[in-house]
């Protein structure tokens, strides 16, 4: 007997080629309609969740997984209004990007059309669930979500709610399949199953996507580990850098934008960072410096080497004290994991050889790291930040759910 | 001690961080210097690919592939040409594409940057060098090439040129890496040098292709096994269908969007097949028929069901007798590979149909599939043609070797 997973992707893989010719007015319609079977059902999702969340309690999770796992009312409205989002956003699929003509007469054309299956793997973080539904369902791609034994019962939940969405918008409700069976070995099956998945795109920690990356022959889009930098410049407006590093490390630690290093320029080492660290400690943040940072600050613990490399995901900051700009760009790239980067200067030649020479997805001057999100920067919901270089680096919108055909009208042209 | 390819491979890191600075002048006239090295080595270049062909004929390669390694004057003058025309080509790094104000005043834009380093896994042809040295080059690459041991001679030879053109503009050579060590070892060692190479490309047949697919952590760009369809509609202009079927056929059989298989309208088949494939008898192809063909053409031999999953590349045609455009497009989708798909009709809602319905990388009306190349494509030579549909799909040009970066302008937003 076939398992739970070859059923629903044989399913997935059919309906995928139905959603492919559905008009922007349905998929939108679609939209609407689970938004609101979201909002109907809030109690039943709430509900659900709960359960989810004291069972993770009863199996002492930390608080970074109930942060990602706990739903409330706003949250839920927050889901819903996502999808209202996305439905306002223009329909990727069909659109023409570019269309020229050769000197022999033929007409090439870019055509968008959606990629097909997305296998979704992810952990803790039901709102997933309904993000990649909701931006699958508007590229016209099928979705396989298969969520962590953490949030099943919130996932299943919400699951139940989209179909009855799906099903009032005339959309068949095997556009999305959500695998109940949160073993390994489904996810690994997911890995190898070429035949009805045309990508993955897991969503969760280093060792998830690592374990994706490494395993999968389906190809991967790699959504980002976040070691993300906050460089404070000796041209810094302080004030600003205190500000910044303040927001991108405490507004919401658990998640991938949040910056996990401070970097300070020796020249305004001591003048930054007594109030700085001070103000972050008085926000719960641990911090551990360097030996100049701790000779400044005397909390701070002792930063190893493995700081460096450490995507904490909670209330914890590595500080590094560095000669300059140099040294700033030769850590972050040596470090990082090229996800989201930003510099604090007021100096314009600093600024822009930090745009320039950081390699990574997101390269920020005087903002914070928190930024680099589909909603910020105005896709709508994403699916993941990608950090890998091919098909799509940093947010993962509408957009980057389709490729490309090319379209050739002839008039008997051989070559 | 390390490998030959360890040793290379990371100087073509280091390298790729430099060329990813270069102005478009300075890697224009690298190119420029590479051709005229090219053409002024023409005779140890030959020298070396008489002794490839004559070692691959002792060893009783077929024709297609000493089609494939064979120099001559034209095609070494015509890859010199190719690089003169990637010359004349935008230079694509550091283009913004777009930027745009969200409303809490942060500028976010788009910036073209190289990848990083290019592996080439290829096999006989020594053209394959030349193009993915100049395109690597003029899109800010570092490149490391593993040809196939037929053609190490060849490669050689024109690794010389390419070195010497690159010193003449002033430009590390190490950015150009040709692999001597043609063992199959060497070539699984770079599947999995994530630490070095950003992203693979083989380019040759299919069993090379599916093995960097399946033993790869490095992300790859699957070029194209192309199983190519012609398919003549029942309201088609058959001498235009002819002469299309022939050109697809027999122009070049050896490359990957040469057609492997004649679909014919039931309707037309009587009427066209006798004279078309006779035509193509004349011309040395192989005709093998599924019992309909057979009755009308007597010389057919029988058709297997292996036949329509292959990709001959060779004087051999599978021939089948379909009813209509339904079945057309499902024999299509159901055996193709997503490379490239022709009908042949006068008729307005068929040839819709087929561009909307038919799952390839390039779909044509009334036009031979040969056209599907990056320099047809006006995007100059190409690197291969990518038959995935993670970020690159059809001829990878010069845009298709980039990545994006986001840069971000604060003025101390945050979140």
């Amino acid at each position: 007997m076939d398992s739970e997973l070859l059923i629903k992707a044989e399913k997935a893989k059919k309906a995928s080629y139905k959603l492919s010719g559905f008009s922007a007015a349905v998929k939108n319609e679609g939209l609407k309609k689970i938004a609101e079977e979201l909002v109907r059902n809030e109690s039943s999702i709430l509900d659900a969740n709960s359960t989810d969340v004291e069972n993770a309690r009863n199996k002492g999770a930390g608080s970074a997984l109930i942060d990602r796992l706990a739903l409330n009312s706003k949250r839920i409205a927050s889901m819903a209004e996502g999808l209202l989002q996305v439905m306002s956003l223009p329909d990727p699929v069909g659109e023409v990007i570019s269309m020229w003509k050769r000197p022999n007469g033929l007409m090439i054309g870019q055509q968008r059309v959606p990629i097909g299956v997305i296998g979704m793997i992810y952990e803790a973080r039901p709102n997933v669930t309904v993000d990649a539904a909701g931006l699958c369902l508007k590229s016209g791609n099928a979705v396989i979500l298969r969520g962590g034994s953490e949030a099943i019962n919130s996932n299943k939940a919400i699951a139940a709610a989209i179909k009855a969405g799906l099903r009032e918008a005339g959309i068949p409700e095997d556009a999305v399949q959500l695998i109940e069976d949160t073993g390994r070995e489904t996810a690994v099956e997911m890995m190898k199953l070429n035949r009805y998945i045309d990508v993955l795109i897991p969503r969760g920690g280093a060792g998830l996507i690592q374990t994706v990356v490494k395993n999968s022959t389906v190809p991967v889009i790699e959504t980002g580990t976040g070691n993300c930098h906050v460089y404070i410049d000796g041209d810094a407006d302080l004030e600003m850098g205190e500000s910044i590093i303040i927001n991108a490390k405490t507004s919401r630690p658990a998640v991938c934008n949040a910056a996990e290093t401070l970097l300070v320029d020796e020249a305004v080492a001591e003048k930054f960072l007594p109030k700085a660290l001070k103000a972050l400690e008085d926000l719960n943040v641990e911090i551990r410096g360097c030996e100049r940072t701790r000779e400044i600050f005397k909390n701070a613990r002792p930063a190893t080497e493995e700081d460096w490399y450490t995507e904490y995901l909670d209330y914890i900051l590595a500080v590094k004290v560095v000669r300059g700009i140099d040294e700033a760009i030769e850590h972050i790239n040596r470090y990082g994991t090229r996800h989201s980067e930003a510099i604090v200067t007021t100096n314009y030649t600093k600024a822009q050889r930090f745009l320039q020479e950081i390699d990574a997805a997101a390269v920020y001057v005087n903002a914070s790291t928190r930024f680099t999100d589909g909603g910020e920067f105005g896709f709508g919901a994403e699916i993941g930040i990608s950090n890998q270089k091919l098909h799509a680096r940093g947010p993962v919108g509408l957009k980057e759910l389709t490729t490309i055909k090319y379209i050739i009208y002839g008039n008997g042209q051989i070559r």
